[in-house]
């Protein structure tokens, strides 16, 4: 991974580098005002890749929102063994974006909007449902641990769920988390054909990841976690208040009149953030007669067409270690001189997957079910006990599987993936992400068709967004949001919610206000 | 429309029919325990449909939940015209399913699971920020009126958002609403082959309203509507508290450092309640060895597989009546001998549908995306304002084409339609739905493949679900939710929740309690 210190050296260099220095003169730019940040490159099919990337460059000149002032034409790459510029160009002069409003910090907007929403306090005046042990977490009927990684960021481990009839916990997921990232942009200019980042791995989520604001980022109601991490020499770093963990009110009944918790594991994830644009000689739509890889979202300002693929590790344990893979064929049957009127019906059949082949599929047709069983537990009906894996969106990869960026991002070529457990498998896009050759993901891995029948395995899931850039996604994204569930499919006899005792209900009154 | 009146004539019918009689005696059930409902058949091929409905049976014996109680075998045909039984059939002997744990009511459930949630109230010490006239609501940026059918319940109209820097309403949202459900169950025995439902035209979305419990189904601070329907003989029925409206904390941010509301409309259905069984032999998975067309989820107890497909109408008027459809394909673009090694990228490709065969699609491909736009009205940077249709879960029908039940809900052979607007075109079944012969369906509609650009153009869009059933539905499922949403895409010029001004951060303390 690339440590945030040797990034803010590579960051520095072009300041002391005389042709960059010239660059910026002929730009009529002040020195002072230009902010630099460090690019990977990736392997693009060359034998022997080097720890090298690309510091591009972006004009602050008084904004907080830099990103949104590339400068474009000029870029330098860097060795971050030997850490000095081994390369350099300055290709072209590009009006630097001068797209109006892109400040985010509230003092520097300007005025803001008449508020048009009152105040909301979630009150819970016995104190939150959950209780945490350290890291551990209970809550309802579900015990998990809350990890922090600083490749990954956050970590579920050791989820079970008790179950009140069997009077015990029952495991379901022995350890889930994001695994890899594969962001690639769709622009083949000379500063940008590289971008295909796999972020994880990368620049790390964990690294990445910033104290919350509370009472911004999470309610009031919230109970904070920190998290450490690593740096370059060794020394921990610790990040403050990096998750916050909180009830809220779902917004629908459970079933008919009690409402309560679902006893499934739903995992989201949310982008939000900043769109990597690029400057640009257009001002209108209708000035632009070329391809030019993505939006013109202000004056100036294209913001570049990509992709994200999440790939999730889910090493799930259903009710013990051992599973397997089933897939629910939804198959139409033909009714031929049937005794009624109707053509036709259709009908479940169950497969187990063997191997590694048989588990690989992509959610697109909408008639496969996929769960994962225990074969060696059954419910009171005699089902194999499981959970069902139900997708959020997903997305088929865009580019060719031959071309070098899917090669690494491979793991993104199915939605669904099993491997037996291997403790040395835990990154999809491999230990060395950019720099690997493709040999180390989980497309390579699953080439060797292992059994994964009544096996401890681990499945893969791949949630994944195109995203064609919007005007309203400037200056700064709304946030975008996916997930997928994991569901009991015959784990439970019977509906775990329905002996769910109703709250009380009390009214709250009187309360003072205390301003914070 | 089936009215409730003829429903429950049709539904006491069995009691005086002497041959039912004996089937009850020769059962050796209590007849005065017995319940029946009357169900929709629907067209099947002949020549003259005639209003008539079968009527099935249920063994209540001390339950509340006596759905999961039928009495196999039994079908007695009613003719609603000449309300007479016009057909009876007692086809053999099955035992009435006898699972345990089927009630649902609270104090019939026996103990209840110890309580791990505590109490939450969301407290609006201000009120409430949505202000209601009548049946307009006016919430944030939003308003819109929230009207009652008592053919498919909720209809929301004119949804216009205010825009902050054009200081004025623009309009979104003509008028949406399901306009019909398509509920086929795969069931091809003697008693259940024709059960096919269109539940919005046969039964009523709005007559099977019931009224919400406060606190229990809608959370404190909620506010209520009633609704109104007509009944058999034209006198209007109230159905108070019909409809409850409310904030709550989203539980995500809206971009990083601000709370506020997304401007995009998700619309989003649950489905709950009780599942479709019949009665079996079965007592244990192991037993069977055929075709039974569900999932053992209790003794003696099939809860069959079905789908659920939902066809909203959606008349957008975005920003004016003037609208056109646009599809945006993500095609992949092989780079051949390029300058990079770089081997692909992917475009995006726009194209506005022009006929009404133009705009019908399924997402199953999941590369293009769907905006209605006006054609007449740019942003700034040129771009034709519009909505996006984002999908939520979406399932393609299974069933033959050419089946009679398919062809009567034909609406759901795409996930994307477009009409031009015409005032007959409310319901995507046809007004007469089980009684049609699918020739009055949106699927015949667009048959005429009329010219949709630049139009006041209707959209319509099916979500859908395969339910294969599992023991946690039983005895009354979890709720089960989807929905899509409609993004504002190039409507703004820039991100609309940029400048909403934080809210101010304040603690309610030193709260009394009040039990209700």
């Amino acid at each position: 991974m690339l440590n945030g210190e040797e990034q803010a050296l590579a960051s520095e260099l072009p300041h002391k580098y005389p042709p960059f220095v010239e660059s910026i003169t002929k730009r009529k730019l002040k020195l002072s005002e230009v902010l630099c940040e460090a690019f990977t490159i990736g392997w693009y099919g060359e034998k022997n890749t080097k720890r090298v990337v690309q510091v591009m460059c972006y004009y602050v000149d008084g904004t907080i929102n830099f990103y949104m002032r590339p400068i474009e034409g000029i870029m330098a790459t860097v060795d971050l063994d030997l850490m000095k510029i081994v390369g350099y160009h300055d290709r072209q002069m590009i009006p630097v974006a001068k797209g109006d409003g892109v400040e985010y910090v509230e003092s520097k907007q300007g005025p803001l909007y008449d508020n048009r929403i009152k105040g909301m306090t979630i009150l819970q005046q016995d104190g939150p449902s959950f209780t945490l042990d350290g890291n551990n977490v209970r809550w309802a009927n579900w015990d998990f641990h809350l990890g922090f990684d600083m490749r990954v960021g956050p970590v579920i481990s050791l989820a079970s769920i008790f179950d009140h009839d069997k009077n015990k916990y029952r495991s379901v997921l022995y350890k889930g988390y994001v695994s890899e990232l594969f962001v690639p942009y769709q622009d083949l200019s000379e500063e940008w054909w590289f971008r295909t980042f796999l972020d994880a791995g990368e620049f790390g989520f964990g690294i990445c990841a910033v104290p919350l604001q509370p009472s911004r980022d999470c309610p009031k109601n919230a109970k904070y976690f920190d998290g450490y991490y690593t740096s370059r020499d060794g020394t921990p770093v610790k990040i403050p208040n990096v998750f916050c963990i909180f009830e809220r009110y779902s917004g629908d009944v459970m079933w008919r009149h009690t409402e309560a918790a679902l006893p499934g594991d739903d995992i989201a994830v949310s982008l939000s953030g900043i769109l990597a644009v690029k400057g640009s000689k257009y001002t209108h739509q209708d000035q632009i007669k070329e391809e030019v890889y993505g939006t013109l979202v202000a004056e100036n300002t294209i913001a570049v067409r990509h992709n994200h693929f999440l790939t999730f590790h889910l090493d799930l344990d259903i009710d013990g270690p051992a599973n397997s893979l089933t897939k629910t064929h939804l198959k139409t049957v033909r009714v031929a001189n049937g005794t009624f009127p109707r053509r036709s019906y259709w009908t479940a059949v169950h497969e187990t997957a063997k191997t590694e082949s048989d588990a690989k599929m992509t959610f697109n047709s909408g008639d496969t079910e996929v769960t994962i069983v225990n074969p060696n537990k059954r419910t009171n009906m005699g089902h194999h006990v499981g959970y069902r894996l139900v997708p959020g969106p997903v997305a088929a990869p865009l580019l060719l599987g031959d071309d070098y960026e899917q090669i690494r991002g491979a793991f993104s070529n199915y939605h669904v993936w099993a491997t037996p457990y291997n403790r040395s498998e835990k990154w999809a896009g491999g230990d060395f992400v950019d720099q690997a050759h493709g040999d180390d993901t989980l497309a390579a891995w699953t080439m060797k068709n292992r059994d994964i029948v009544n096996k401890d395995i681990v499945v893969w899931h791949t949630l994944g967004v195109h995203h064609v850039p919007v005007q309203e996604d400037y200056p700064i994204m709304p946030t975008l949001s996916g997930s997928f569930e994991l569901k009991p499919t015959n784990f439970f006899d019977y509906n775990p919610v329905l002996k769910v005792k109703p709250l009380s209900s009390v009214d709250w009154v009187n309360c003072s206000a205390k301003s914070s």
